[in-house]
């Protein structure tokens, strides 16, 4: 069964739209004084369809895997340290954890490639397509079939989730690499600049990571379709992810985009189904180098800068209440009629007393 | 009875830094790589003397008070505008009490000098030290003596407040002019550097307002101390969260300070005893012009950085569950040891079964 891409439609309804500004201009506030978040506010409502948007559920998904490229050492981790880290999630105590418990959020982590057997147990789901991607140096990362079946696990998992709201997670010993490679071969980038430390790797390892990716690029130099560039370069908790964003996308969910390995998925589906991007909240600007060229070439403001290089989602938790706050604003506060407030400009208000 | 000054102890301790970083680095991620929030979680757990700070009963107090300088146009909004919007707060219609109460924090408005009587009730506190300050043009908006009252109330304020947390929010129309003054003067900056738009004044009143300024400022070249010039300058609101601050740093309440007014009261107070900046995290950068420079000034850096410029304590709220996360970060986080993950370069752990 191969993959089928879903429909996104465009939501950018210019008759909400103009609702919800009247609406925000309405609020017991000079207008445009809550910046960012009327923006936000605007986006969610357009999402959600509503003048009154209320984020049902919220949903964090840690989609973990294997690379094959991690053996030649672009991470300053050793591999095991992705099924370590998906226990670590499950017990409860990575950050991720910690964070999603503080905002109420669920947290399900996706094994679609560790290179580890794992106990079934609640908040694991197993979607693994193979233990760890093959060496993109020597073939592609894995092959189109197995591609799509990552697309396929993606789109299903998302079926199967509660709520309005994705916040998309990920853990993966090597998959900044990947996410370089996507970035310089969709948005046609140096490697050079795509490409950072990852997890700590020092200079000197930073510039052979550059070399190694550099290779890998060449060695698929014909792989320039955004899912042929997915095959190419992995992983599978990319491809994951990244049917997950389009069947969230197609279902109009928000989708809250944590750091670089997350944008990479956002990059592929939105090269495949630009709409995507309408859904599409990015939580922060990481401190891994690429991040902020990726987030130029979607031409997307985050809404956190706070140097996070972690991943696992923890932004993208971080990040959350910003958006339950710009719903808030949305459904709770006053207009300036009904609070007997005065408007700039306008004689004060006579004969109304504030409740 | 005159203003005493508290006691305000360094509290840079060596050793509780270096436990708590030793804490940080332990915990599972590679160092350094929570950013921002490292740096946070470090900042509370020196206020709060604990290698496990937990931010308890946090109360966002709003300092209200009128400017005489008001009459003269400084402001988009007329004055009246000021005793409304503490309607509107304690109605809880207004930005600030949508986001107080999504983040569970204590909301008190205090009447510091409005134009208004209010009726009394549960969550406003009569702190009036006059209807309004006098017009700076003509004189001092307050008295030496008005000006030790208002400090008074702030300190006696804050003593009656539960919790280990002040988040700081003003209303005052009228007052982004007395702030850019104690910028101007106490950092030694141009007025026109110091003065934006405020609640939303066009370029040509912008330039009015800077001549005004520019007036008031020679009017008072003398008033070159903290408090002299916050007498001169006014507001009582911005004089009793002075007294608040260094109050509240005193006891080691940690201190969210919000945009351009609040700062502004924090310069005074950080002025007159540096420390009170150890007790001090900056929620935001506000849209307003200015609060760059009076941030740089004070050699700190904000959490957000979203174009707010609304006040009432917004960016504060708004920053506050960063706070909570940064807590948890210390308090919740696995170590590598027990969650049996491989550190960088080394080899995994082995014979560990993670939890």
């Amino acid at each position: 069964m191969s993959y089928t891409l879903p429909a996104i439609a465009d939501i950018a309804q210019t008759a909400l739209a103009e609702r919800l500004q009247h609406k925000l201009d309405n609020k017991t506030k000079p207008q445009g004084s809550l910046g960012r978040i009327e923006v936000l506010a605007q986006r969610i409502g357009l999402i959600l369809g509503t003048e009154a948007p209320e984020l049902q559920s919220p949903q964090l998904v840690v989609f973990a895997g294997d690379h094959g490229l991690a053996a030649r050492g672009v991470s300053a981790f050793p591999s095991d340290v992705t099924w370590q880290m998906v226990e670590n999630f499950l017990a409860g105590g990575a950050a991720v954890s910690v964070l999603a418990r503080q905002h109420g959020i669920g947290l399900t982590v996706v094994d679609c490639g560790v290179k580890h057997d794992f106990a079934p147990r609640p908040g694991l789901v197993i979607n693994k397509v193979a233990p760890g991607t093959a060496d993109a140096l020597e073939g592609p990362a894995m092959s189109s079939a197995q591609c799509d079946a990552a697309l396929r696990n993606g789109a299903a998992l998302v079926q199967g989730l509660s709520g309005n709201a994705l916040l998309l997670g990920e853990m993966g010993i090597g998959n900044t690499s990947a996410a370089s490679m996507l970035l310089a071969r969709l948005a046609g980038l140096a490697v050079a600049d795509c490409t950072g430390a990852g997890t700590g790797l020092d200079a000197e390892a930073v510039q052979r990571k550059i070399g190694i990716l550099r290779a890998v690029l060449e060695r698929h130099a014909e792989a320039r379709q955004p899912l042929e560039a997915l095959a190419a370069f992995g992983g599978f908790e990319i491809a994951t992810m990244v049917g997950a964003v389009l069947q969230a996308a197609s279902e109009r969910r928000v989708i809250v985009v944590d750091g670089f390995i997350a944008s990479s998925a956002v990059l592929v589906a939105s090269h495949v189904q630009p709409n995507v991007l309408q859904r599409c909240v990015f939580a922060h600007r990481s401190g891994e180098r690429g991040h902020a060229l990726m987030l130029a070439h979607l031409r997307v403001e985050p809404l956190l800068d706070l140097g996070l290089r972690l991943g696992e989602g923890s932004g993208a938790a971080m990040a959350w209440p910003l958006l339950q706050s710009a719903c808030a604003i949305l459904r709770e506060m006053a207009s300036f009629e009904a609070a007997g407030v005065s408007r700039q400009d306008e004689a004060p208000v006579v004969g109304v007393a504030p409740v």
